[in-house]
């Protein structure tokens, strides 16, 4: 039984409860949401110790990190801490990535030490195995990936991307309707060049009902990929990735009929204007489900600062309504991230959901500012920093700044403002 | 004569021929938006060597970097570190905010080394020298603020803060409604010291036409300042603020009728769903004047931070139609910045500027962005380094990444999507 089915049977689960209390909403009323599909709570049954979050509308929104090793640079002990800093620096979820060294490994150590949601994306572990395996790719994929799918969802992992809507007519569609940078999924590319090679539809599309069958038993979350989102702003909002959507939205409700939990993925890279225009495609074809953007990035121009370029497109899609915000880090599209990029990545992500949260009208991050604002207007320093966003920064930041005068900084020194206004007007 | 009186007349000035040129737009069509206000360009008469620029409706959005010392902190090499970081980083302007030290010397040398505009908030000079006399400020500020004007627009200064709208009115208002920051203006402060002490009109206000004269006699841009800005989220869009810029709409015209170009500041600290109400009050109160913002902020939690709070803040504000954004440091509300986060501050903020010139279609924007991908997609490192918005960072990352392929990036290694469907797709 999932928590959907749970929650569409009038049970509130413990992990509802839990979500309930620390959004500050009634549980009845997100137990409905749970069953009509708006929210979903990622937490797969075999996942121990996990401690449960909710990710959908009317809650604040999610920030996912993504770790993991590629072939050219395999070090578990770095992603360890990699997984160790994000959470320190407040991810919602993580997902593994690993494309390079023992896959199996490196899986179970993450959810050994992560009790937030762990996230996956099994087509890479298909793919691996089946390079390993010297076979043709063509060969393995279908069976190999609803292996991986299964062992995974065993193992634990409480959501899955699946890029289920990369499908023969979208692919039809991105051959005539010329893109500039062609596929940029990783996964949607793997898919594509199987469906090539053999000349078939896509397995995850095929056996769609294989796919719920796994998700439903273990409680896997399922968040349908979109691995035909555009790669650069000149490709955003183009047919292939608007069918795409759309079949992901039949796809939805084919999962929901069978009580399985399911999110959307979205782009990418999309101009400021185009925001708020994909969330709104995203909720009205797929009824809903919420929304799990990457990014998305609002110019291509950023290479060492994309995780600032997401931050603006991410706090606008989240105060379109997107769900979930996936991190950005300073060496996207240059290199994997280092220890540092990952801190960096989720704060810049975490700064994003946290505007647009307030923009949402969120009361506990009006309450988040307004303690700021007491403390900034008392001089509490102390306060100030215990209320950053990150603390650790602040605090270096204050101590290479103190004025001679306890009651100010040394950014305006003597003329402070605060303080000026305060000494004649009693009542400041 | 202003660029404002000569465009009015007819006539097209050197200054607005550059402008055309490196804007991509007809003279003529730029000349009738400055003859209306609607575009400024920044040129003290006595500013030798400065590179002309254009800021208003229609133009690529503009960048403005905040240097000098404070009682705290008296550095003058550093500053001028400082301004050349910024214009390597890419500022258009740069304003000069000291109040520690010998202030014209440091404002001298400041003009002597730039060839951007320079912006100055004269009240903080006129504050500073009033202290030192050791007079009371309620004698000295009128005459010895006009006094200040007419020596700094003498030495070149092409803009200048005033804060011409904190009349007795709306700050009546700010008693009555009772306001979480107080005011958080330094100007702002300093002329409600001065009225409460004194218990007379804003002299900016009361004498206008006086410093309409001045203005007009060196071609100094007024930059009509908000000095009753709220200081955070909760205190956004309130009374005072509102009033204030309905103030500076009609003194807007008053300059408009003598020839003076004129921008009008706005806030400061303003969630992201007010944002665009904001743009639009602005435009309408003050008929098309270019808008000045100074970030938004989008949060008050992100203390070491709040360049990423502004860069999100800003991209919104520009979509909506503000047309200069002050840029905003880590260091805001800690201490005055570093040279690292001078850079830090230019960065974010083009990037805002940027990807709001995107959504307002700014074919040259595009054009970047456009480049850029193809780059990305012909795995050309050295041109998409180049072309990135800090080619020296995104060098350093792209290094410190490797891989063992020419034609891949460690961040996705073998399984790199853009790679995999050229393969495949043989017109991709």
């Amino acid at each position: 039984m999932t928590q959907k089915i749970k929650a569409q049977g009038g049970v509130i689960t413990k992990e509802m409860a839990i979500v309930a209390r620390e959004e500050e909403v009634s549980s009845e009323w997100l137990r409905e949401d749970i069953a009509s599909g708006r929210i979903v709570i990622p937490a797969n049954r075999n996942h121990k110790g996990l401690h449960p979050i909710g990710i959908g509308e009317g809650l604040r929104i999610k920030v996912n990190t993504n770790l993991g090793t590629s072939s050219d640079h395999i070090d578990l002990e770095e992603e360890l801490k990699k997984l160790k800093v994000s959470i320190q620096a407040g991810t919602d979820t993580v997902m593994d990535l690993s494309t390079g060294g023992d896959l199996e490994a490196i899986r179970r150590e993450i959810l050994k030490s992560a009790s937030i949601p762990l996230g996956t994306v099994p087509i890479y572990q298909a793919a691996v195995e089946a390079a390993r395996r010297k076979k043709a790719l063509a060969n393995m994929m279908a069976e190999g990936l609803f292996e991986v799918i299964e062992r995974q969802a065993e193992d634990g992992v409480d959501f899955m991307t699946v890029h289920c809507g990369v499908t023969r007519s979208p692919l039809e569609r991105l051959r005539r309707d010329h893109r500039l940078m062609g596929v940029v999924s990783r996964g949607g590319s793997l898919l594509i060049e199987w469906m090539i090679y053999t000349d078939k539809e896509n397995p995850l599309y095929e056996q769609f009902d294989r796919l719920l069958e796994i998700a439903k038993k273990y409680d896997v979350t399922l968040s349908l990929g979109d691995g035909l989102r555009p790669g650069c702003l000149a490709d955003a909002t183009d047919r292939p990735q608007v069918e795409e959507t759309i079949i992901l939205g039949e796809l939805t409700e084919r999962a929901w009929a069978e009580g399985v939990q399911v999110m959307i993925e979205g782009p990418g890279h999309v101009p400021l204007d185009q925001i708020e225009a994909n969330v709104l495609l995203e909720k009205r074809l797929c009824k809903g489900a919420p929304f799990y953007v990457l990014g998305p990035l609002v110019t291509d121009i950023t290479p060492g600062y994309d995780h600032i370029a997401c931050a603006i497109g991410g706090a606008i899609a989240g105060k379109a309504g997107a769900d979930f915000l996936c991190y950005v880090t300073p060496s996207e599209h240059l290199r994997l991230p280092s220890i540092d990029d990952v801190k960096e990545g989720v704060i810049a992500t975490r700064i994003a959901a946290h505007a647009a949260d307030l923009a949402r009208g969120n009361k506990r991050a009006f309450q988040m500012d307004l303690e700021m604002s007491k403390a900034r207007k008392e001089f509490d320093w102390e306060k100030q920093i215990e209320l950053s966003i990150d603390p650790v920064k602040a605090k270096l930041y204050h101590e290479g700044g103190k004025s001679t005068e306890k009651d100010r900084c040394t950014m305006c020194g003597e003329f402070c403002a605060i303080k000026k206004v305060k000494d004649f007007f009693q009542d400041y």
